[in-house]
């Protein structure tokens, strides 16, 4: 137990598997000299990780569209044993075998309060919200590792009822740290329900998740967006029906084939600012995942983007989009009385139903966004898959603790 | 009662008053041959006018911001006497003054149904939602005349309850037809309640009803932002605290001074997409109150967008201007999780029970706004003044009903 | 087309089919002078009934537990073919198939401006909310015949996109009428979502439909009760856990054995008043269920109620339940802070949306509620039946439209 | 600081002041034996009590209307100077002036990640929720006292921004660990909102509490009824219209007389199971403010129901109200679709905004109890005159922190 392994960024492109100390019940230093809280975490518990997934959001920083030194340790999509827990920590104890939130959280501030984990005030210097392995977000270790130190582990960690069911449901209960609440998210904050179509674009794992959720909430029909041809079967396989982008056909045209009508009920952005425009050989272009929601969804619509859209991008195709200005057609938004929800999904307001959902076996989300399993050491490979556009969700088992 | 005057639109700057024919218990001619709906309107009223006030959107057309044609007729914020009914109108009888939400709905569609009556589907052929007297509104005669025909009368008009009270009262009761709804509407979907700091950007009368109402929603502290001193002075008059945009200091330094902090919890952006940005000679930037109020808006706050954005517009200032694209900092309301509602105020939602304040003698809307009463006659230099940036509410009153 | 025929309540226990006038466009007596409505009806539609099934709350009627003359017509589960429009009906037309919601509504007042059409004020002299062929709703004709007449129909009338589509789904689509909603709103009230664990009181049409609607929602597992082993089977038949209150075990211990722990996070009462003790040979306890519900229900729940409490109850067990005042044990949910929704389903809150589900295949309501097709001179076998427990829903086919 | 002095039941009608020990940072026994969890508190904090206020609910057990054994600790309602904190208290330190919400909750369970502070899981051996010095709530320590321990203090504490600000509105503040979010919460739940009429049943502290948040939620007229003549008056002092019980006339024509009709929009019962019957000699009637509520509410009002309904009330007037199960009409109220929102407000939901509000000079609660300064050692007078019907809320100052 002396020692810890973490995946880390090592330069646009590349990843690599380095030894770190292993993690102490304390916060890191950006946290308590920047907020100027305790340094000893009487409230944190220590993980062996049981999984840990690539998830796409990492990719913004391999790629070296963010600031992230190299360095940066990553990894936020963390399940875990506990094997040690700080003596303020009451109702998770050794060997439960816990989901963690990929947005770290006091549970004591008024964000907290109100439910709002995702922009907690009080773990991140920088600004509200934080996340493990992850530039900008409070210099939290990175938990694409053996070990991990998760911080007000009573409120942050959710327990499995039970160590043998969790093992046999790990494919799928692994993907509660993020993708499936974070998927759910946009499908509920667009206002799927009972009977809505629905377009989801972007058919990576999140928008695989946010397909997946938007059939759970009771969608009729369900529509997956995407230039990859895998990831579009990907979604089918489920019961999706998909519109290919690269064909260059128009998407109220290829939605209207699908509905009868050219508009959807409800739509979900699952891509965020590194969108390109449509057609094969269409270059990156930030708004228009947006501006195509405006189009097809109907009036009196709710929109929900998870997809990611930044303050600055370095790596920006001008100068705009460099300071995260893009060129939203506000206008057709307005016109039809969209209403707009933003931000990071707050992973605690749904994973514990999502849970149940899963341990009840009526959600196969493993399967919806075809979970792969590899090892710490295979980590690298799996970012250079996921890059090309896999249709696979890469899940790190550092501890051979999957069965196969 | 064989004829009928209303203002028109002469041309960028110019309005007059002409004659037209009285109106009939009739669809107007877009709405039949576009949606295929009957002419003869047996669920219509004629309403002879009490009030009808001119409005900022108005403004839009007459400055030649929009497409609309000389011989436009204008006017939807209209509060009459129903002086005739057709056969299917139940409720209301002739004598009845009634206020007339600005948005015309059926009453009988789902987004009626869904109480969302600013996109009723069946009023405009040309898209969701329509008005009196504006440009690409489904062509309903303008109200700011002596008469106007409202269709679907039992649903559309509230019916006051008392005829002396409501003369009594009437110029605040002119103001549930538009502005005193939409302002209510922006503070209220901005999440105004009880204990709130808000920022309105805009001083003008929808940006002084936005203020009010967050006081009746129970604001803390309602700050109020603008470049005219006149409109700032007018919010202080019903205790707004203010900042002037024309000063180029920061809004959030500005904030800070008043709260101590420089964030709200909530805003509200009574302006549009003719803003401009900060400081005294500052040209047109329609994104700037968009972007201040993703910057001073704390993280989790909706943002409530009453004010219009459109999805064309030829006088706009660059290129993507005039397709109604604009350059919105969307990764700076992502980080902080903000919602955002934007579109028409649907007026129903919220005019009874702001009636019932003004009726109990707790809502004095025509002081917050200086509601300025003037004739039919005086409405082309209403129009002037307005323009000019008069801190004033112009109530037009072509039939002398209102008392001194 | 002279004629109609119309099932009729003859005294308790007994139903016929009597011949009636053939409708006109016209209101009912009782709503014209109760309420000064005019008596000609623009608004109103006659339809050709397609099916109309038989209804629990018709039972209240038919076993004398109301106040119901002899003569009353029954019947408000209603979908038809339009074959006559007043010249105010703009948006259906003679020949579309539609579904008739049970609570008859104006569209035009307050309640159902808000959406709250089972309490519309303008169609019953003697308080709010209508329906067809029930005592006390407004002396409208009962819907189970060959014709009746819907009023303000372009409101009410839910139109089906196809004709032939409708008539092939027609068995699930009349369900659309009650039973479908009003189970859905029990389920939906009782805040069912993603992961719930639910309880439904009771296994008739309603409980069954409510079962249903929990798994449209999300729920992980749903646990039916009732004394009726016929009906714990047809409802063990679309995947609920049941229990068996005749049996004499306690219902937490029942449940427990089931999710293995005693209580659930949903319920609802698909009972009413007319609901008895446990055990075997246990006799009328009105409260029982909603006893039963604060028992069961988690701290923090909401209990959906669309069980009917009546006002008063003429073959009450005691005094007390014949002014309906019945023993509730309020202090169970006052300290679990439960909350509680009452009252008739508001059906066009609902019936789009799940129209839109069995269009797209995705719910097979008829199935679940075995819905079994009867002809007009069928129905007082029907009515026998379905009173001594049959777990069937009594679909009447008046002209022979239901295909085999 | 060795020792301590707290408020005591010593038997019906009866109370006195009595030394214990200086409290620790250690979990009372029974939580720490009844759900297992470490005695020691890392997470508390101990407060010098600046005031402590008596409340209604601390009546019921000195009337001896419950099973609170002699010695029983009184008083939550706390707001207090920290003195001391455990090792895992990040964010209250000493010297800062807190309010301490009545109801303990740890922020860990699932119903604290919900907002549910009331119904705690984790806090109360016995069942959902705990309160300070109260029977059958978990055995915490009463805080009319000198010095209290709160546990999880980070959670539970609300911070006053400024020490002197605080000091100087300290009779305002008090009000926020009980009444005042209390009455707010009872008026929220019944949906008051901008423009509502509201009907208050009960004038002690929570009514007045109730009657005050709804003015302050928008409420156009709020009627407070009562039958203690003091009690009324001071409910017109800040406004309100009242009925007088004790007359015998009918709610509805008295209701009728100041709205102009007899059904308001919204109802709050402030005053539980010890309500009476109307009319001056009328004995107890437990269910008489719920059947009130529904006869006067309209149709489709929300009912909030502050007042505490018991599992068992030994001293209850008949067999039925023994066990805690009373004669409620519910038809009535199923009838007009009402629904009900029952149980202890979760005090965090809103304090936060509450204080907002005092500390900006918009809310002056004190003065609408009639807030009235005494001593520790004036304790038990005070509880003899508010249990005489004292229009006062008393104050306890036990360190003369209170300025005059």
């Amino acid at each position: 137990m002396a020692g810890n392994r973490v995946v880390v960024y090592k330069g646009p492109g590349e990843v690599s598997i380095e030894s770190v100390d292993y993690p102490k019940l304390e916060l890191p230093e950006d946290v308590v000299n920047g907020l100027g809280i305790k340094k000893k975490a009487p409230h944190a518990a220590i993980l062996k990780l049981v999984t840990t997934n690539i998830c796409g959001s990492d990719q913004h920083m391999v790629r070296g569209r963010t600031t992230a030194p190299v360095g940066q340790t990553l990894g936020h999509e963390i399940t875990g044993e506990v094997v040690e827990v700080g003596e303020d920590v009451l109702f998770v104890k050794e060997g439960d075998i816990c989901s963690v939130p990929f947005n770290i959280a006091c549970g004591r501030c008024r964000m907290c309060n109100e439910g709002k984990t995702g922009i907690c005030l009080n773990v991140n210097p920088a600004r509200a919200g934080a996340a493990y392995g992850y530039v900008d977000m409070g210099g939290w270790l990175g938990g694409q590792a053996e070990y991990v130190m998760v911080p007000f582990a009573d409120f942050n960690l959710l327990k499995f009822p039970d160590r043998d069911q969790a093992l046999a449901k790990i494919l799928d209960l692994t993907m509660l740290s993020d993708i499936f609440p974070t998927g759910y998210h946009g499908a509920y904050t667009a206002g799927v329900t009972t009977g809505s179509t629905v377009y989801v674009a972007g058919a990576g794992p999140v928008g695989l998740a946010a397909a997946y959720s938007a059939q759970l909430l009771g969608a009729a029909t369900v529509i997956v967006g995407d230039m990859n041809a895998e990831r579009l079967r990907q979604a089918e396989s489920f019961g999706c029906a998909t519109v290919d982008l690269s064909t260059g056909n128009e998407l109220p045209d290829m939605i209207e084939q699908i509905l009868g009508e050219p508009e959807v009920d409800a739509a979900v952005d699952a891509v965020g600012f590194e969108a390109r425009g449509h057609g094969a050989g269409a270059g990156e272009a930030p708004a228009t995942v947006l501006n195509d929601m405006m189009t097809v969804a109907r009036a009196g619509a709710s929109l929900g983007v998870p997809g990611l859209y930044v303050t600055g991008d370095p790596g920006g195709v001008d100068e705009s989009a460099k300071i995260g200005q893009i060129g939203v057609r506000l206008g057709l938004g307005w016109a039809k009385s969209h209403s707009f929800t933003t931000g990071q999904c707050p992973v605690k307001r749904y994973n514990r139903q999502l849970m149940n959902m899963i341990l009840a076996d009526k959600a196969h989300i493993a399967k919806a966004v075809n979970a792969t399993r590899i090892s710490l050491d295979e980590a690298p490979q799996g970012y250079q898959e996921f890059d090309k556009g896999a249709a696979k969700k890469y899940v790190i088992d550092p501890h051979g603790m999957v069965s196969a």
